[in-house]
């Protein structure tokens, strides 16, 4: 970094710009750097076998110097859960609230990666912590999740606002509101830019407070007779808090199940986010020896995921827990986009099992944790940043979001979507684009980081369409004769025993290329190869309209 | 069948029961057989490589001599799409509307089928026809294309009516309205059963007339002044007669893109469903040499389809047409479960190419073809019937249709939610399950038709998480030495490149177990693979945490 840039203030989105995930944002002054968040994406339908994506750091990795510290703005996958590997890389102090560096902790210890090296720091809202050129507020904002917060990052060229993600609920669980008054006395301040979360930026209105989910499911418990089972996310603390209270006014008795929901109360239990009668939370086993009306269970499987709990007790398959006719269950959670088919198949199974099944399509069972459009004004208005950058949210949200800043008054120049990677260069008074740094997705399936690339995934996409045809034959070394083959073994094109007659002919076929081959003396591996795969990929086209993949194997012996 | 089941009626589902699409019943007394429409359904998502699916048919197999012929509700997919392949196994005359049959007359074009050989008879309700013993009234209904019908089968057991795919449309486009006073008179008569569609059993209120979405694409159409592209459903001719007529009144031409939309349109105009002033419909060529404000293009890929025009044109591929910043892109349809992110990334790609693109989500620019809950009890109390069997739905549609039946006063007992190859046996007074016939999934690969079963399916699952390893190894088949390998190829499991070291582990790895083997005496191939594959698998999985399929090939030289 050259010395003439020192003055000037960068802001560069690693991700979380054009996607919902992943969301990592630089904060750059001179040489000092603040990052902003550290989360993960779930992979996209053709990323297959991708087990997690995570940002390209690559940027970080250079700059790892002037790293200053990871401001961390609540505790989901999407905002910390690429932390296992951006901290085997880069070592910065973390800065969070209680329960999302509770959550932290209880990653890294899961990817066993030795935490004694990181410091971990907690701070409390209203709080202002100076590090290196900045000060930062954090600032309580509402979500699906307790602790979150927003920051205000003031650093020598402006205050830089960022919501985090957000809604304002105006009667919370815990009471604890979002804190108005900070968004407002920046306001007054005067802002040089805000970023804010575009998640809802397409829905009207103002998203419903957290509590009407609490008096639905006090409704459903008062009606019921028999045995409930309550699926929601394992980070809602507020709801499965809002679960124990019914509970406890029905005089029923609750067990957990599911590991990640397990994991997530006894954090919150432990750190004092979740507050329950004694006696109320019960072993499975002794709770299963109550009578039914006496009985809750909550547990994960909102989203109909194939291994989690719900689902195991939906297809038969959960080893303590069988659905039974006189059963509701309550699913307090929409589909993520690309889980609808598989929470509508959770469903039809508990359906079948004779359950009462209650669900978001026809009841109120649960809110968003992000803000609506009437909300995001709100935002604007009360923050009156001279810049805007709408973030976390896939193109068409931003590009929603910038529409309600340009309704509030903000001039349209002065609004910016971006994509991840993008150098946005502030001085006191101006904003542009200036270049780009490394972005882009970096694939994690098991253990492997990013060795899955392009080519990996476009025969993983050949192989999961139409299979692959193995063709193998050994070639005299001396005479180039066939001594052995052609064999052709299958896997994932046809089942073998219904159609011996195809891979008879397709053998004939390999036996024709081969000799084609030798009358006309090509002799170089690779010509054959590709002979053996024009020719039995012809047949196979012709005679099944598949294209599997053909791997000849020719040894010289 | 035995002489004393003459007198009783069996109505057997082989299709359409718990699931969206594949619809197919049998109506059958004694040895006369009316089969209702032969409907495809598209694959779920584990369903690797699958192109379509079809009925299991083996009991029409078995019985073909007793079809008496195939009633068609209406020229959707999931109602004619299995009529190739059915039509290649029984030979029965075809009953529907002219629109009905033009569209599965296209069909059978297409895959060749000799038609010649096919009765086909046109029924322009209301009108009954006798088919043996059988005779059947054909009753209009709405739905989302024109021609729609539901069925009166008077039999000598009593009346079933079968609703087809339906909604009521006080306000048709074509002015033709739901036959509501048949329905009344039936309902006078003394239904005995009533079939009918629960695909909206779960949402409250009516469906709105296709007529609003009418007005909506007016108002867009009076104040948009760049191109307008519509995508929607091609065989939704009524909304592409209100798109042709929106752009009459606003002084715009129209062309039509995409196969399927180009194909449904011409045979809409040829059989007079669709009226078109004469030169509003152009060529795309001609089309695209009119200013912009003159421009309206119709176009298919409504729900994202990766080939579909307007997919291509979101990308930069389609050949004519590029999508501009002031061009506005109105997506009139809804997300079919399962396209939620294909529609999604179109939609996203539409905005970064400075397109206003209209959805959904933001307008009411589409209505269901299918009826509401008000609709749905007001069927049941016109129609009356003793019997009711939700069809046409996954099974919470179907329960939730049982619910509104008993709401309207059937009692619970007389209600049956039955699966697919499930018997239904009526006397004049009485219903009851009665055994099973065969039912179930016929998964279409390309030519293939039922030869990808769950072994292949399985294969492809695993081929396209973690790949393939194939290790080749040639021994001497006097000595048992190996002469040649183990070598071993890779395909969609990482990158070779950056893993030799991995690779030469695992061919390592290869070595030790054929030398254990060896030591041990062991000769049996198959324990000398299993071997292979369980030390090699137990390496892989240590080091990455996957589980790539592993083909050992042994070769005797």
């Amino acid at each position: 970094m050259s010395k003439n840039e020192q003055d000037k203030l960068l802001i560069i989105p690693l991700g979380g710009m054009g996607e919902i995930g992943k969301n990592m944002t630089v904060i750059q002054y001179g040489k000092e750097i603040l990052l902003i968040d550290s989360g993960l994406m779930f992979p996209e339908e053709e990323m297959l076998g991708i087990d997690i994506v995570i940002p390209d750091i690559t940027y970080l990795i250079e700059n790892k110097e002037y790293i200053k510290g990871i401001l961390i703005t609540h505790g989901h996958e999407d905002h910390i859960g690429a932390l296992p590997y951006v901290l085997q890389q880069i070592n910065a102090p973390l800065y969070g609230t209680k329960l999302t560096l509770g959550l932290v902790e209880g990653k890294l210890k899961e990817t066993r990666l030795n935490k004694k090296n990181i410091s971990m720091n907690v701070v409390k809202p209203p709080t202002t912590i100076n590090i290196g050129s900045f000060a930062v507020d954090f600032i309580r904002v509402n979500h699906s999740i307790p602790d979150a917060v927003g920051f205000a990052i003031h650093t020598p060229v402006g205050i830089i606002c960022h919501t985090g993600d957000f809604k304002l609920d105006q009667t919370p669980v815990n009471g604890e509101k979002a804190d108005l008054h900070k968004f407002a006395e920046l306001g007054s301040k005067g802002v040089l830019a805000l970023l804010s979360d575009s998640t809802n930026a397409e829905r009207e209105g103002y998203t419903m407070s957290e509590k009407v989910v609490g008096h639905t499911i006090e409704d459903i418990f008062k009606t019921v007779t028999g045995r409930i089972i309550v699926a929601t996310f394992a980070s809602n603390i507020h709801r499965i808090q809002q679960i124990f209270d019914a509970a406890y006014k029905n005089d029923r008795k609750v067990a957990v199940v599911g590991r990640s929901m397990v994991n997530v109360v006894n954090i919150a239990l432990d750190l004092g986010y979740l507050t329950i009668p004694k006696s109320l939370l019960m072993d499975l086993d002794e709770l299963n020896r109550l009578p039914k009306e006496k009985v809750v269970i909550i547990t994960t499987g909102s989203q109909g995921e194939p291994m989690s709990a719900l689902t195991r007790m939906a297809m038969s398959e959960h080893k303590k827990v069988e659905i039974m006719p006189e059963d509701t269950v309550l699913i307090s959670a929409s589909p993520i986009p690309g889980n609808e088919k598989f929470i509508a198949r959770t469903i039809d199974h508990l359906f079948k099992k004779g359950a009462n099944v209650i669900y978001e399509a026809i009841s109120g069972v649960h809110v968003s944790g992000h803000a609506s459009q009437e909300e995001l004004k709100l935002m604007l208005n009360l923050v009156r940043p001279k810049f805007f950058i709408p973030v976390h949210g896939e193109y068409r949200h931003l590009v929603h979001h910038s529409h309600l800043a340009m309704e509030v008054g903000i001039p349209s120049e002065n609004i910016f979507i971006v994509e991840n990677g993008r150098i946005l260069e502030f001085t006191k008074d101006s904003c542009k684009m200036a270049g780009r740094v490394t972005a882009g997705k970096v694939l994690v399936d098991g253990l492997g980081v990013g060795d899955v690339g392009n080519i990996v995934l476009r025969d993983r996409k050949q192989l999961s369409q139409d299979g692959i045809l193995i063709v193998v034959v050994a070639i005299d070394k001396e005479t180039g004769e066939v001594v052995s083959g052609p064999d052709i073994i299958s896997r994932g094109f046809v089942y073998v025993r219904e159609s011996e007659e195809l891979m008879e002919q397709a053998r004939e076929k390999v036996k024709q290329a081969l000799r084609k081959c030798q009358e006309e003396n090509i002799s170089e591996w690779s010509t054959i190869k590709s002979q053996v795969r024009e020719h039995l990929g012809k047949l196979l086209f012709e005679q099944t309209r598949r294209r599997p993949m053909i791997l000849p194997i020719i040894m010289e012996v």
